[in-house]
């Protein structure tokens, strides 16, 4: 196993730019994390699109950024009304993510169509739903490789399932690889989070079978006891009760040599300082994970 | 499928008292329920216990009253110096079951120890609170056989992982059964909750698979859209997203012919009168489930 304790220059860290988002846009975000060494980032579409691409393809040119992966596409389940609209904005994300140099754009699949895309109508239906995203990433799958711009979908955690993501485990998400790229084109493969997965029995089993080649991007962050918020309740690394090394362990014996990005979507950090907040993610990375 | 729109007599319906824990005890509950023409209950051990099992028993007794099931033992993750406690307040447990005419015990594992039994040294090991669990539910199952009482395994939503259970899916929960108790005793069975596997894409193969023998006591209530509270943010039937007709009718399919128990912890119907709480539970009964 890596040992991010001797991580001076800290080239397995990555800062998902949603865990400050808070705190300002992405140029203040890029900065700061340039002066705490941090050299690989995740930026998510609407903070992009706040500045602009052109401006953000610049800005991460011109601090010498490497991106971890770009946040994100999907949200698939929609009614008939918005289909092209929705297939439209996610080619749309495939550019955005070969512009700015990102090795994978993340894939969040969505819930019932009335969450996922406000505005369809609404349905309970997520035997549907789940119909509806093995179709659109097929679809997107298609475009995206003649872009050159591998997918990383990720299963989201059970508790999610309505709002965010109907592929809400890892065996999941992997059979729907399978289902959809049998030839493991290296276009298709997994974001995987310990937040999400961590509860999961055959979580080991199955990051076994995600294979080297499908393990595209790593997240970080941990699970509060109690949890306030389905949405932004996660907590930093070490406060929490993940095993992190056990699952990043198993997710380093696949060969994955990617950054290890850290995305701590929390009411609580978002009031912190960026600076306070950089500073202890890096601690925690050095110290806990 | 039953038609419970035609449900004169609520013959099929049950209250889980947890719904209306916070508006009185254990006796102003069952008057309560008498009042509305609700023949069935689930009590919960610290509601009897506050007035004493043998008041409780006779409560049951002279009210007429059938049990659906009682909540709840389990809890078995601790560490070594409160193993035997433990494991004694689980057969007190079976005894109450048994004095109050319960046809199940339901039974949640528990999550990691200091969480299950606080007090207990702290341990992020989720392996190893699941191989406790494993041995626990064994132990407790040759008491309970001798006992005459079933012990009916309720796997808990993931989010409850850390907190409740470990048992996570109805495919864990089964595959402990299997293991337990590979001749299917009738003596170990399974407490389906829709809240806690809604989400689940292998859940209507799994409830094939539990079969009419272990299909021990089911539950409903609804899963809002946004939750407010991990534990107590549950919803009346028809308020949130499951589809509840389709759980049932996969329930039945098995030849379950027990009552339907409406488990609905949540702050906000806590909040409210009793008397508006069970109206609004035999109106949605009959309408919505």
């Amino acid at each position: 196993m890596r040992d991010l304790a001797a991580d001076e220059t800290l080239q397995f860290l990555s800062l998902n730019t949603g865990t400050v988002r808070k705190q300002g846009g992405l140029l203040a975000i890029l900065d700061a994390a340039a002066r705490h060494g941090i050299s690989n980032v995740a930026p998510w579409r609407d903070q992009v699109h706040e500045i602009g691409l052109e401006r953000a393809v610049r800005a991460v040119h011109d601090g010498g950024l490497r991106l971890s992966g770009y946040c994100r596409g999907g949200l698939f389940p929609t009614d008939d009304a918005h289909r092209i609209e929705v297939r439209d904005d996610n080619r749309r994300a495939v550019d955005e993510a070969v512009a700015l140099g990102a090795p994978c754009l993340v894939i969040v699949v969505g819930g019932l169509p009335h969450f996922a895309r406000p505005g369809s109508a609404a349905s309970c239906d997520l035997a549907g739903a789940r119909a509806q995203v093995a179709d659109g990433l097929a679809e997107m799958l298609a475009y995206a490789e003649t872009a050159g711009m591998p997918l990383a979908l990720e299963p989201l955690h059970p508790m999610m399932a309505a709002e965010r993501s109907c592929v809400c485990t890892l065996r999941q998400a992997l059979d729907l690889c399978d289902a959809i790229d049998p030839s493991r084109s290296r276009g298709l493969g997994i974001a995987l989070d310990v937040y999400h997965v961590w509860w999961d029995t055959e979580i080991l089993s199955q990051i076994a079978r995600v294979g080297a080649d499908r393990m595209l991007t790593f997240h970080l962050c941990d699970w509060l006891v109690p949890t306030m918020s389905v949405l932004s309740g996660r907590g930093m690394m070490g406060d929490g009760v993940i095993e992190i090394r056990k699952l990043r362990a198993a997710v380093e014996a696949l060969g994955f040599n990617g950054a290890y990005e850290v995305e701590v979507l929390s009411d609580h950090w978002w009031s912190r300082q960026i600076d306070e907040v950089l500073s202890v993610i890096i601690e925690r990375y050095r110290t806990v994970c």
